[in-house]
């Protein structure tokens, strides 16, 4: 079985919108073993719409389509959908008494223009929208020859997802041959794409049964893996015994199993360890401490820091002599190490970590190039610095620092 | 004239990769005054695409490819797209060459499949990739006896960009009627999206040759205004008027008309005062330093500060008095404002923030409950506290808090 999935509205055909649902629906579909073979994008247009819509239940077995449902002329969906079947519409009289009660129930009186909202087409199954006015619809037709499962969902996302999870999932599995399917991810820290592919490639490829999807972002690889069987421990298995052959090779490369995010994970250890964490950042300046509290309950094990952006900060704050500064420049291997060192003093915390590098686009020298960063990471047995060359933007540079102090935590912590 | 747009790779189905390249090409095709009417996504499936290829030259004016035009068995672009157009390839032996040299300049050999990248299609112009191995092309053609036009892109972003920027954007301006676009881009600060349009409606609709696109952030809208005329100028004063409207009527609440973000108009303001800032942080956690720090330069105007998550490291980073703590609460106007001038004193600075405020999900109370934020601004004639409930999740609410406390600043020094 095949989906299209459809997404209407001007709005995502200008430079500034995106449709996002299709990648839920894409999860959900994949998840009922469903491949998703095309996406389309049609803005507010009846002929075009009604072209894409007729296309699509001819080539599609499961048609979604998403937006347009809604009460302005604009919004088109059924008409067109209707038309493309070539199956009336009605208007259903308890869809309409349902939105005059919302209305009434906010004090206003409905304008005539919503009761476009109750339009159904004939023979669909009315899905009660609780998020907003306009219902979903489900509607199984033969097309062709074949069986069509077309769906008219909202718009907007709490709605769409909403109405997906609870009345559309356990429609779709009735109508699919009985299987399962499992999804782990493993997450890689700090390794290129091409080095990671290289070392498990020749093991993924003896897994022809599992799909295996490698995306890189910064400081971080994602290797999604999916498998299906008639069972579903079956299906378990068959991945886990792929994710120990894959941490074996990459061995403390890998992060996460189960999607966790790096801050996370750090969190988790300091957590277990009973340890605290103080920072003093210069060149990150907050990304770091910021990234760590973006983990609800990080009070428990983050302290606070500084950020050090002036030289006279960096002593004021985090106890580097001024000396060490004018011998080996703020962006310096001592300097690091004295951040991380003075401020886990101050803090009074298990670990401190320090940043200091060029994020640049401006401020390099060919002795101190944008990219330099050096990491130091202090705890009751000393001091490790880490240096790196990284490339790209001021954006990526910052984000690899970030990426690289938490590293180093989780690396002291395993 | 009207484009529609194909996105070509099986990656682009799953539920993790989106095609991004269309946002670009089609502000690109925008600004030449050619509609978007559709975008399609489709796999690395010689029928799905040969069958899409068909269609949107059939329906669109301009067809864009990207993708598929490297050299494994999966990138069906080249074939797909003559077969549609029902001409030849035929193997380009000057582009065989090229990547001939390209492989032993890095001194290996050119496996055979990469010989298919030089494959033409009859007819077409092909436009030299400096960024990368495949060649895009350039197809005049008549179809169903009107004039179309295809272009195959490379996938890879830097690629594309490069590509059609150097080499499509003027053949494309050539073949269109000459007229001018312009855009310009409003933000407003801190408004409900229902509250500014209401607003500002009644005025943009005054103007129906304006295209005017409201897009809601978190504490931030973005208003887009676009519109064409025969003369440049003609259409820059259009837009200058219907700007000037709007400013009148949004007064402060608008802090840019050039698309510039919050943290750069902060800082030019800092700048153009030589004034310095300093900050101290507990529920936004480093987020307000990193959104300063964002901006290239911004060494010339701000200090650093602290991320002052214990109440401890509130005392010993800004001076906040532990009685004050003990009184009031962490989270309070008092320890606010106490936070704002202890580190604006500390750090030497013209202003300080103070930031404290609770962002969930747990750690509410009824009394002071999840969302809560006061932010603090202090400078040389005193400090002003404002308080405001956030809705939403821990990530909104930071973000909300770091957006009021930027906004404090600018709206100070305007």
């Amino acid at each position: 079985m095949n989906a299209e999935i459809i997404a209407i509205g001007s709005e995502l055909l200008t430079p500034f919108r995106q449709d996002t649902n299709s990648l839920y629906l894409t999860a959900k579909l994949n998840e009922l073993g469903v491949d998703v073979i095309f996406k389309t994008i049609v803005g507010d247009n009846r002929d075009h719409l009604t072209g894409a819509a007729t296309l699509a239940i001819s080539r599609a077995d499961i048609v979604i389509f998403m937006g347009g449902l809604g009460p302005t002329e604009d919004d088109l969906t059924r008409e067109a959908v209707a038309a493309a079947l070539g199956l009336e519409l009605y208007r259903d009289p308890e869809i309409v008494a349902n939105l005059e009660k919302r209305f009434a129930a906010r004090g206003s009186k409905m304008s005539p223009n919503n009761a476009q909202q109750a339009d159904v087409i004939a023979g669909a199954t009315i899905l009660p929208n609780a998020n907003g006015t306009a219902p979903g619809q489900w509607i199984s037709e033969e097309y062709g020859g074949r069986d069509k499962t077309i769906l008219l969902l909202p718009g907007p996302p709490h709605e769409l997802k909403a109405l997906f999870e609870e009345q559309c999932m356990d429609r779709l599995r009735a109508k699919l041959p009985p299987q399962y399917i499992a999804t782990r991810e493993l997450k890689v820290a700090l390794m290129g794409e091409s080095q990671c592919d290289q070392r498990i490639a020749p093991i993924y490829r003896r897994y022809p049964d599992v799909e295996t999807t490698i995306l890189a972002g910064t400081g971080e690889i994602q290797i999604h893996l999916k498998t299906r069987a008639p069972f579903l421990d079956e299906a378990q298995e068959r991945l886990e015994e792929l994710i120990q052959e894959i941490e074996e090779e990459l061995d403390d490369f890998v992060f996460s199993d189960n999607g966790e995010s790096m801050e996370q994970i750090v969190g988790y250890y300091l957590q277990m360890r009973n340890a605290t964490l103080a920072v003093a950042e210069s060149c990150t300046a907050g990304l770091l401490a910021q990234r760590i509290t973006s983990v609800s309950g990080s009070s428990r094990y983050f302290l606070g820091g500084a950020v050090v952006y002036s030289n006279q900060l960096k002593t004021d704050f985090a106890d580097v002599p001024p000396e060490l500064i004018a011998e080996h420049g703020a962006v310096s291997q001592e300097v690091a190490a004295a951040m991380a060192e003075g401020i886990r003093k101050r803090c009074g915390a298990t670990f401190g970590v320090g940043i200091t590098g060029v994020a640049g686009p401006t401020g390099g020298t060919p002795e101190k190039p944008v990219g330099l960063v050096f990491h130091a990471l202090a705890g009751e047995r000393g001091t490790e610095v880490i240096q790196r060359n990284f490339p790209g933007d001021r954006k990526r540079i910052r984000w690899f620092a970030s990426q690289m102090a938490l590293d180093m935590i989780r690396r002291k912590l395993m």
